[in-house]
């Protein structure tokens, strides 16, 4: 782990990351030595960091973070997952931001989960959560550190045959997985949930909504309700740690062939940086 | 700073609580050596770690840490600021929480704030947000450590003069302050908002609740808009640090005095634990 710069595994415990959740973060997968679709990563965590208005470390900062990171690991400086977490910074009184704070900056690294490869090429048996998300606009979209909701969704199923849950708003609206990005494929349309009220928009969402205007596959942001989602004739996930799962299951839905989710699971996997 | 029962400052950077915001906290007053209202911050404090189940620590455990705190810290035992913060503890994989987390407790101390007397005697100007709180029923109520919506809120003004800021919910309820809970007084009877959608219960409202019961003095836990806002005859703030301010300039509504507000000033500052 690198901390400001440093190698260390901890943290000032007055971080407003702590004490408040106060940060944003993204994870990407480091292939053949080198973290996959960087420049993208890092305009993502820059968008982020401005909507709650922290300001971002340059990509030439945490560039020589991840640098450092992988010369110390060089067991995982191959194929790995990188996480990079941005803070406020330490905690000076209460929860208004100081005028100039000092941003923490941890980057982590771990390996590859090792998930069955049946996820992808046959899809996955998927939970439908209870909880459902709250509405909050001006976080919506964003990879912040507030994360209980989704720490509850996946408190709800204790079935490893089950790789993720799905996730309504509270309007019963179709948003995304517990840490995955949805889409629907209806006669040969792409379909993924509105975020401005919730959710998280992902850097693989994005790829997916670029690939398929590149390949002229309709692709529409929309709500969408139980409903769409058991009419479906494909459910996919997706974000960088997995890439592409389909969905064979879930209650009231099964799906065994899955065209339009392998076809764009072959460009995200396949297409370079 | 007392971490898991030692002396220290820091924290492992893999902590559930920086990473998700999944942890519980309290701020209780050290007055004349003691924590008051110890066992019903406690009470409180196991009501929130069972509502997330996190398992909280004994009381006894955390009496040590304190007691550990305080002989520490010699120059502050008299007169602070505790702040006891529980998380779920290192993290594994995935949101879902492990099976039998080894919780992490932090207990920090500080010195009380140095408000303005007036504060509590003249009242406070209040701002009122442009956030709007989103509606969570999972975890309305609980202290816990997602906190970027109060972070968002308190950055909204800039202004010495405003002490506090009231907060609506998405619906346009007054649902709190950003670290305070809300009361109007009418007609000699008092409101609070109903916080089952969102808002913290902290424990100086539910005092002021029992008092109320106490003294026969009417208490409705209710929805309050706007209207009943601006028609008050008196709003007050209560939290363990500041006690109780009444409010006295708000857009839109004055108040210069306030018999209510200061008799229940009075009931919750002198009474004993």
């Amino acid at each position: 782990m690198i901390i400001n710069g440093l190698p260390g595994d901890s943290l000032k415990a007055n971080d407003r990351g702590l004490m408040y959740g106060d940060g944003v973060f993204r994870t990407l997968r480091i292939s053949q030595g080198k973290p996959f679709l960087w420049q993208q990563q890092y305009d993502k965590l820059q968008h982020d960091c401005a909507a709650i208005e922290i300001r971002c470390p340059s990509i030439q900062i945490l560039a020589g973070d991840l640098e450092h990171l992988l010369l110390s690991r060089a067991e995982l400086a191959q194929n790995a997952i990188v996480k990079i977490i941005i803070t406020r910074g330490a905690a000076t009184r209460g929860y208004a931001p100081a005028a100039n704070p000092q941003v923490t900056r941890i980057v982590s690294i771990s390996p590859v989960p090792d998930y069955p490869a049946s996820f992808a090429s046959q899809g996955i048996k998927a939970h439908l959560c209870k909880l459902r998300l709250g509405h909050q606009p001006r976080l919506a979209g964003i990879k912040h550190l507030n994360l209980l909701e989704n720490v509850l969704a996946a408190a709800e199923w204790n079935d490893a045959a089950i790789a993720e849950g799905i996730l309504l708003d509270e309007d019963g609206h179709i948003i995304e997985g517990t840490r995955s990005n949805l889409f629907l494929v209806r006669n040969g349309k792409l379909y993924t949930p509105d975020l401005s009220k919730c959710g998280v928009a992902g850097l693989q969402r994005e790829r997916v909504i670029d690939y398929a205007k590149q390949h002229k596959i309709v692709c529409k942001i929309t709500e969408l309700t139980m409903d769409d989602l058991l009419a479906a004739d494909e459910i996919f996930m997706v974000n960088s740690v997995i890439g592409l799962w389909p969905v064979r299951e879930l209650p009231r839905f099964s799906c065994k062939h899955f065209p339009v989710s392998l076809q764009i699971q072959d460009w995200l996997n396949n297409e370079s940086n």
